[in-house]
């Protein structure tokens, strides 16, 4: 598992190999080797066996799915919008992995430029700049895309032509989440059959992502949505098929859901993302027994100081909304019992203590699980990878930002 | 108000001189003279007009007060966390701000690299490596920072020695935010005694700011709030004076209250921020009649592009999460009469339309109004600075980041 640009130094003379101009010239808040109380808060740390566990339990699962009777050709294709990270890509690529998702153009050329050679853009790109960007990058490596209007597959055919590139295209449908997507049957056999006669692009099969399903807490709950996602995307399949028009993958599932896309025949390639870091609002899902899902463990920490200890009940730490998102809830404080998080503001969280006391001291560190692993990485520049209390690793998080 | 930096250009030859390395060498959205419509999206958009409107209100505002009765003293000091940006600040200091604040060090490194001469941290700094940053810093620019904890006083003061600097200090005092600061009165009394005899601190007073008053909805509740924190200011200040010390200012106020503390006689600094945008949070406030408050206008906008257009009654843009904070709410929507922004994920916001029809079409430019502008800020590396219809100004985000 070991990487080329383990042991990066985060000086600007010794960039690490897989980054971009994007981060890489930013103060990392680490040196290698710093022992984990050097390292300079608000961090963004990376417990790294427990990461590389959860890479290694993901793929030994998908190649058991892939050889009990599921889809034979099941493939893993994280989402790479979790980590926005060429070297983290790069390991989940060394464990099997057939490529990355990513969501935006932005997030593509940071991956493709850290030596990511095929990238699924699982979404749709719109606009004459953004589409030219596409296919200048459909030139340099294995890229796909999604598309869910007309309009926009004229587009995207028209500037695959101007550059001289072509591209995988995917027709999305709405299983369920009410986001992008053409509804599932007869508008979706019709795009792509609009796909398949347009030059410069190469129909791929459907993108069948139900967002909305990986956070139903009950396992019935999202076995019943995805039951649903699997029906429609077979039905669009069928129907596109008696077009004489083949379908050669179906792809979507997350970390919520993917033992159920998994098994389903259908679908034959998962884009779970969150589980290599696990947020606390994936914690909260119900576990079916024996699952993979149940196995992962939180290996992406905030690192916090205690900048105050007003009175015995509180403390406030450094870490409020622009060091860890709230959209899915306040962090969790895993090692001190009794500590709730309770208040963020920009740039202090609050921590109640139902055991007033001297601890934590002013100055203490304190780890904290984020409540959404996404947004909450696209607020920092690095990755600090943690083994045995020191830092091993500092990986630029290259395709961090709003993503234009 | 035009700086040196306006019609700076995007290219890395060209980087503003306001700005340093974190985001001058990341691509811009834009370029100078471009329309409206050749904005790339997500971006972050400044209305200049309405801006330099803000600005100008503001600022005859505090001159009213301070001629009119109030603390003759009186000076705007605005908050800096806010934008993050130099060339604003530059702008505010022209229109008379005393200086500025900001929450980190990182903050002010960036400010006083672009510029900024006198500083306000109005926050603790904890920790060796922050405080021999925040020293060095005193050595260039006039700083000020916040303390609320005796140890902390010891290390700031052993921090300045080391470094040959010095620093003017405040005591934080809670004055019903229930976050930062000793409790008014006695406890302040001592730490401000510990202040006056540390070598390389000069005790300047009193840091009082009711972060939690800004957003109560109703004037009559603010007043309250605030007229709570100005007695125990009053009163704490008459402890410190007591003790033969002299409390040369007492500061705070945000853009919620100014108004009111401004009015008080005691405050002699206002550090309101969010005026020179207006967020949709702030203008669910209600105005007391006759208040600059209520002219404030809208000046920050984040551009989207509808990138999907499912279903008649749904439009959905490239908006979500990792281009505006929701801690706040969802962002407005000015521009489209029926359309709310009904649903973020990460790199999605979903428009519900009440009236269902094919507009706005794929491909559309549609202006959002963020829920609280300081998150939000910090998710872009520019601001892009319209007026009539064109790009005049692009300003680095020099402070982006966690802010370690």
């Amino acid at each position: 598992m070991q990487s080329p640009n383990a042991g990066a130094s985060t000086t600007a003379a010794a960039v690490p190999a897989g980054s971009n101009a994007r981060s890489a010239d930013i103060r990392a808040p680490a040196r290698i080797g710093d022992p984990l109380s050097d390292i300079d808060t608000p961090a963004l740390i990376v417990d790294l066996d427990a990461f590389e566990r959860n890479i290694a339990r993901m793929a030994a699962r998908v190649a058991a799915m892939r050889a009990s009777g599921g889809n034979p050709a099941l493939q893993l294709r994280p989402h790479a919008k979790t980590h926005k990270s060429p070297d983290i890509a790069a390991r989940q690529v060394a464990a099997g992995a057939v490529g990355v998702c990513v969501q935006k153009v932005a997030e593509a050329e940071a991956l493709v430029d850290g030596g990511v050679a095929d990238v699924l853009v699982s979404n749709e790109v719109v606009g004459r700049a953004k589409l030219a960007r596409l296919a200048a990058l459909a030139r340099r490596a294995r890229l796909s895309v999604c598309v869910d209007h007309p309009d926009n597959v004229r587009q995207l055919s028209a500037a695959m032509v101007e550059a001289g590139a072509t591209i995988d295209v995917l027709v999305e449908i709405d299983v369920g989440a009410g986001r992008c997507g053409v509804p599932p049957g007869e508008p979706a056999a019709a795009l792509a059959s609009q796909v398949a006669a347009s030059p410069g692009l190469c129909f791929a099969g459907l993108q069948a992502y139900h967002g909305s399903a990986q956070h139903l807490r009950t396992v019935a709950e999202r076995q019943q949505a995805i039951a649903g996602a699997v029906e429609k995307a077979a039905r669009t399949r069928t129907m596109i098929e008696a077009l004489g028009i083949a379908v050669p993958k179906i792809t979507g599932a997350g970390t919520g859901t993917f033992e159920i896309e998994g098994a389903s025949g259908v679908y034959s390639e998962l884009q779970a993302g969150s589980y290599v870091f696990l947020d606390a609002d994936y914690a909260r899902n119900h576990a079916a027994s024996g699952s993979t899902f149940a196995q992962f463990e939180h290996s992406l920490f905030i690192l916090a100081t205690v900048m105050s200890r007003p009175v015995p009940e509180r403390a406030v730490c450094d870490v409020g909304h622009k060091a860890s998102s709230s959209d899915s809830g306040y962090p969790t404080v895993p090692d001190i019992e009794g500590a709730t998080y309770v208040g963020a503001s920009d740039e202090h969280g609050v921590l109640r203590l139902e055991r007033p006391g001297p601890l934590p001291a002013l100055g203490d560190k304190v780890r904290l699980i984020p409540g959404h692993c996404d947004p909450t990485v696209n607020l920092h520049d690095w990755f600090v990878g943690v083994r045995a209390g020191r830092v091993e690793s500092l990986w630029p998080i290259s395709g961090r930002g709003p993503g234009f």
